[in-house]
């Protein structure tokens, strides 16, 4: 028996680690990394920065340095950059791993299936722009396992990259004893609609997302829950209560909205979806839709408001205001600077991110139950073995385990079932370069309706198009490729 | 070891058998069966007729002991029509099973989903027609089984209905130990397509199709062929040939073709899977198309017709002289009067049907290899055990045991298992009488593309059309039903 | 994300609960529990006694309240004794099971084996005397499972009896949505040996048990360990330095040992299985013994003491000061009234025992991890799913979630197998009282290597010497029985 | 369909084919062999002989040169001899193996066992013999399927020798794409054996064994049959009462059947298991014994008399008539000499093997049902796949496809499971070389109930035994070897 408070109480004192970040040149991720890394007391080490965008990885190197330097900083950490992934892991405790896809392709990834009718939301997991962003991922992951299984092989690697299961996936397949997890916020977004539900209809004051504890079983971006309570109240009845009230549809001005982008969640799919089949999915209705073939079934993007969703404004990225705006070129000055000389506040709090705790964790400190992603040794009874998917895991010294979720109901498992033999066969096409078995997986990609031949050809227009970043794949000898 | 030919030299004079035939008063399958059980010299018994129209099977009766007094019968068999279910089966050998659906349910099945832009080609397997007629047919299968269990629970009951594999596997659900098969042609047509390009591409005389050795998996009207020969010689090659010769798709005139009626094939669906998968399907292209999502994936019927195929003119039921003209409502005179009067002149030939061959087998005559529709025992080593499967199998006295056929690849057992778990989903859903599990199924069939509240609208359309067919089901409590 | 320190910290109020006690006549477990549930600050509600022995129930009854009326009692608990079983768990949120066998039927579990040369140590999980052991509870167990079913469906059922799988497994055959696990120390006692490990060769002070971390996986009183570490440091090479302290086997002198009973345990088995199969076994050596072959082949008592153990003398249960000595007939003043007399002295102080630890962290007091016997769902990836397995869990508000423990190495599996499946027929025979199935586990059993005809005479006498407390079995059908 | 009589009637001239065979200086199977090749009409080609005794393949060449001269013979073959094992299988069409072990090892692998009060009847499939044998087999059948994959990869490979489940998975491992089978005549035994019941009971001629129709599963020399028929009338009934007659056991004395050798066979321990089972086991009593712990228990060699067996005289194969003989030192004038000089009278009539029926069956010839060792790909269900088990299969022109056979009943599977675990142990042991996993599979084999210290001292002197003759095994890192 174990108590997990009483453990958190007697807390030692903490080791000195080292961080490896991959993508450490980021003005996003990396920066709230920062934030909580300074805020972790008891923790002290190196965090070694690698990005392939070396300058990047210096500026966070000054200014991670520097926000260490803060009052507010309570722990002790030095920021290093280094020009080569193997320096930057070599030895590392843990590995975070937050890389970016190029801009362009990832306009490709969206406006080249609209040229065949075919809308996507985010197209970052699924779809015809997914699957294609899982093959340009698949040689980057493994590089990235070898480096880990050469250098740090008991590291715990973090990954927070898209698609998040194809990385982790692949992470596994090149190096099966890697310690690895990837995280994503999804599900904590219907915690926090649960805890509004518990506010809005049991008349008490709102819990804390935190407090709302549910059984998550799938895949990322389309994880299941069913089980959900407060205090040991089971939430469904509030459920169907809401659904009850949001019958009939209520319209959606995705106009009033703009201004709140493209992630306006308005919990219409979910609805529908748990009015279906009875089990709440778990992340937001722009993945849900990405998943199954109904609500992108449209003729125009405007059909789609309906539901409360819109496609991903093409534009949107250029915006300098945007949450993903790190991702985009630097202004004059770097915003890095910018914090330094004060020109832009910076403010030195918690984010509310998980890395950090969950380092803090294996390092012997507060127990955690979260959701992960995880090769399935049994989590999903009814998933098969090996398949990356997404449960509840504890987290205590030195140890991820998942917990046991048990089975999807039949059809749901049919539906994520799709998806998983499509990661497994972009998997064996990654690794083996055979572009016709990726084509299998395109095609059958639940968004993919089109008719067989047209699919074949937006297929063939992402390959020429990517072609430059496909370099493993074998196009001599692709009968797709005529 | 055992040698198949031997045994049938040491043929046993066969013994009396009874057989019972359910929708014995039909005059389509039930005359092939007459000729063909007529002209198998050795066999002796009674063929007991029992038809929901009583009149119809009177008439066969009649009809049936016409057909033995012909100079050319050799068998000896007498027919009998019942009143009662139990009193055909009372003590059968072998059951032989071919009902009819109600003719303007097959006409709503096909009608009702266009309204909602869906188009069928066939309706009777899968797709919206295939899933109400599925749950329409469920209860009546039951009633059979249990009859079988009663009154002769060791008898071989061979099915020829459709949804072949909704109603075979009804059979089991309710009577496990059944000894059921269930049989249909869609094979035998590919065999004549490998046959076709033996003669076209080898320069040798044309084989008769028995001769091309097939290794079959799958489910019904989707089953797939992954090992082809011909005396040894391998044909996937021929296959390639034909393929290249059919790139670009040869130009589909429907309106030339009008007079061969719906059931034209022209293989150009069957090529552009095996193109895309690289493994044979074996059914008529009208049918494959239901299984998938891309063909009919269309604004108006005629788009199909570039794959050589054509939806089923609603009308053509009506016509005398179609194939299945034998559902139809009898014109003033019968058939079976007209054939006995001689107006109508009747031919004592074989059919080519293999109910015969097969109970001659199991009587201890020629071993047959043939597929089959039964329980999964492992012949399909990667869909579920106890779905309902195509392979084949070997059929000698008093046994028949399929062939281990081994896995599908990966993506075709994908689209595969989403039917699978669909037929699971509706036998569940029709043993417990629970509609929003039916709709669950409903709404995962790859036809059903359309937006969800569309596809809901739908099913209910259905449900009010046919309730009267649906009387083991909850409509009190269904969700579904508002 | 889910603070598990943090939750603990604003532990609410805890409601008042019931809690159900079958044999709560008992002066063993009983007293223990209610030691601990007294301490259990913040808990309150009933505690409802049943027992076979109403006059045990009621004495309890009186002696509960008394321990509550102390001024070391921090909670607030009613003890009451009901003539039903189902009044007992009405609406009851806590089940405890902690029955009693007869204990002339435990002499001849022991004796009758002897007679033909098969020597146990325990005899109260698998062999000859567990088996037949199993085959008298499965009965008692069923009605347990009814009467939760019926009057307490959602309650927490914590069982303690042995055989400890085969009584939970009955229960969820039962009842398959009951809330049940079966808790055992012996997982423990490995805990404290690996905690000496630690202090013997790492020369720092001798943790607690609690921190020393193992993931646990197989079958009760046969499950292993395949990872262990405290503070996040592996303790695998400390086994191994053991081991080599160990080799050869230390002298064993049973005689020396005498006073502390027949639970000696000298780690002599537990090492020999680990460096035969690589993973550490975590059971005491009497009773890993039980589940192999190997140690009891022996030809006299004697001759196992050169492992460090000894059989259970069939004496033992008779003397007064035995750690089982509750489960005897009491003496003529109950030992209840002796503590409340004073005459004997009751120390109110924890035991050390889980079980109100595991009631407090389903209230949502802190959470635990600890191991529990339950229905695989997954948590053992290649011991069949319906087994019951025992890992660790996750124990939280209103939640019990097994940890995914992995799969265990193929010759472990094999050995765990074999009980597995004797169990899965032991329960088929027992719910369909099938004498001649049983006997087919009975045979299978690891300890039963005689020849099968004698195996055949043993399990007869056994039959005939039960037959009372057999009543469910079909003795009249039995092949075995002539 | 394929009407399997009909098809033999029209059977094509055969082509030439190159028949490869390895051990092909044997005196026994090949002479055998040559027997049956000389009678097959039609067949042509040349028979490839190979052997580590070359001198003993040169003799075999003139020899069966020979034969196919005499007048009796109808095929039309030449034989030649080749140095190395490359030349004889190149481009081969079908490959016989049937190898020999070395004498002195055998006489080791019966004797040492005995030292240590383990007794053995066979000492070629399981027990400890059998599990060294195996040890010494996988290096050798590597290299022949290695070869077969390189000079032949699509021959049909039929595999004569023991231990038959571990070399034929042996050629799976190695080349997973290899075409190969095992043959072995156990099965037929149990078919004459129901053939004398049905002449003993149903008061009709003796039928022949081939009427006797079976399903057969499970492994080699350790499969069963649960079902039996001979023209359509199940057996079963005849086994019970042919069970009810042989109770009480009848008296053995060994020594009024000494002439009949080591293979005598009273079908007693296959009632026993019946009996027990409720299922048929499938091979000669000295067989079934050593799967299985109870039989051999014994003090005594005498003692296991009882069930009509006899542990092999470690002096029979001394025995100049033995049935084994050839695999003895010729004698001064080798026997194909004696035959050629007329000095010993040679037959040339069929022997009743089946192999070339086989491979006439291949060829294009009668179809054959008969029973083979070959990978499970589903035929035995709850057998796990990849593991060689024997069920029946059908042989058509170019095809053999085993038909699935059902589960077996839980507690075979698990006697079953034992073996079919040791045997993946095994592999994985001589494919890694991993001494120490070896012997774990040698400690669960079933015989080996002694104390685990004496089986390692035993395992131990195998090893040191047979050193010369497991060259792949790293002795160096083997903790079992101290």
């Amino acid at each position: 028996m174990h108590d997990l408070a009483a453990a958190a109480e007697t807390e030692e004192p903490l080791e000195e680690i080292k961080i490896g970040y991959i993508g450490g040149g980021s003005t996003g991720w990396a920066h709230t990394f920062m934030k909580d890394i300074a805020l972790a007391e008891g923790l002290a080490g190196e965090v070694a920065l690698y990005d392939i965008d070396a300058a990047a990885a210096e500026r966070n190197e000054q200014f991670g340095n520097w926000v260490q330097s803060r009052d507010a900083a309570k722990s002790d950490f030095v920021y290093r950059a280094y020009q080569s992934r193997d320096e930057a892991l070599a030895d590392a405790d843990f590995v975070i791993i937050s890389t970016r896809d190029d801009l362009e392709d990832q306009h490709a990834d969206l406006l080249l299936p609209e040229e065949y009718d075919i809308y996507q939301t985010v197209w970052d997991t699924v779809g015809p722009g997914g699957t294609v962003r899982a093959m340009r991922a698949i040689p980057q992951y493994r590089e990235i396992a070898a480096t880990v299984q050469e250098v740090c092989p008991d590291a715990w690697v973090i990954n927070y990259t898209n698609p998040m299961t194809m990385c982790t996936r692949t992470l596994y397949e090149e190096y099966p004893d890697i310690n690895a997890i990837g995280l994503c916020h999804e599900v904590f977004g219907v915690q926090e609609f649960l805890a509004d539900l518990v506010a809005d209809y049991l008349d008490v004051e709102r819990p804390d997302s935190s407090e709302i504890d549910v059984n998550v079983k799938g895949i990322n971006h389309f994880t299941w829950i069913d089980e959900a309570q407060w205090q040991g109240r089971d939430l469904f009845d509030l459920v169907d209560r809401k659904l009850e009230d949001e019958t009939p549809l209520p319209a959606f001005d995705p106009g009033d909205k703009a201004d709140e982008g493209h992630g306006t969640n308005s919990w219409h799919v979910t609805l529908e979806l748990y009015r279906r089949f009875g089990i709440l999915p778990a992340a937001a209705d722009r993945h849900l839709v990405e998943f199954v073939p109904w609500f992108l079934d449209v003729d125009s993007r405007e059909e789609i408001h309906r539901w409360g969703i819109r496609t991903c404004p093409t534009g949107f990225r250029e915006q300098a205001n945007d949450t993903f705006g790190n991702r985009l070129e630097q202004p004059d000055t770097p915003i890095t600077e910018r914090y330094m000389s004060g020109e832009k506040t910076f403010e030195l709090s918690a984010t509310g991110e998980e890395s950090v705790d969950i380092i803090r964790a294996l390092c012997g400190g507060h127990a955690l139950k979260t959701n992960v992603n995880m090769i399935n040794h049994g989590q999903v009874a009814n998933l098969p073995q090996g398949a990356v998917v997404e449960t509840n895991a504890l987290i205590t010294a030195n140890s991820i385990k998942p917990l046991t979720a048990g089975e999807l109901p039949r059809q749901v498992k049919n539906m994520v079932m799709t998806h998983i033999d499509n990661h497994e066969t972009l998997i064996e096409a990654g690794f083996t370069g055979d572009l016709d078995l990726a084509f299998q997986a395109f095609l059958n990609d639940p968004l993919v309706t089109i008719q067989s031949d047209r699919a074949h050809d937006l297929f063939v227009d992402f390959m020429e198009a990517y072609r430059d970043y496909l370099e493993g794949y074998d196009f001599e000898n692709a009968a797709i490729i005529e």
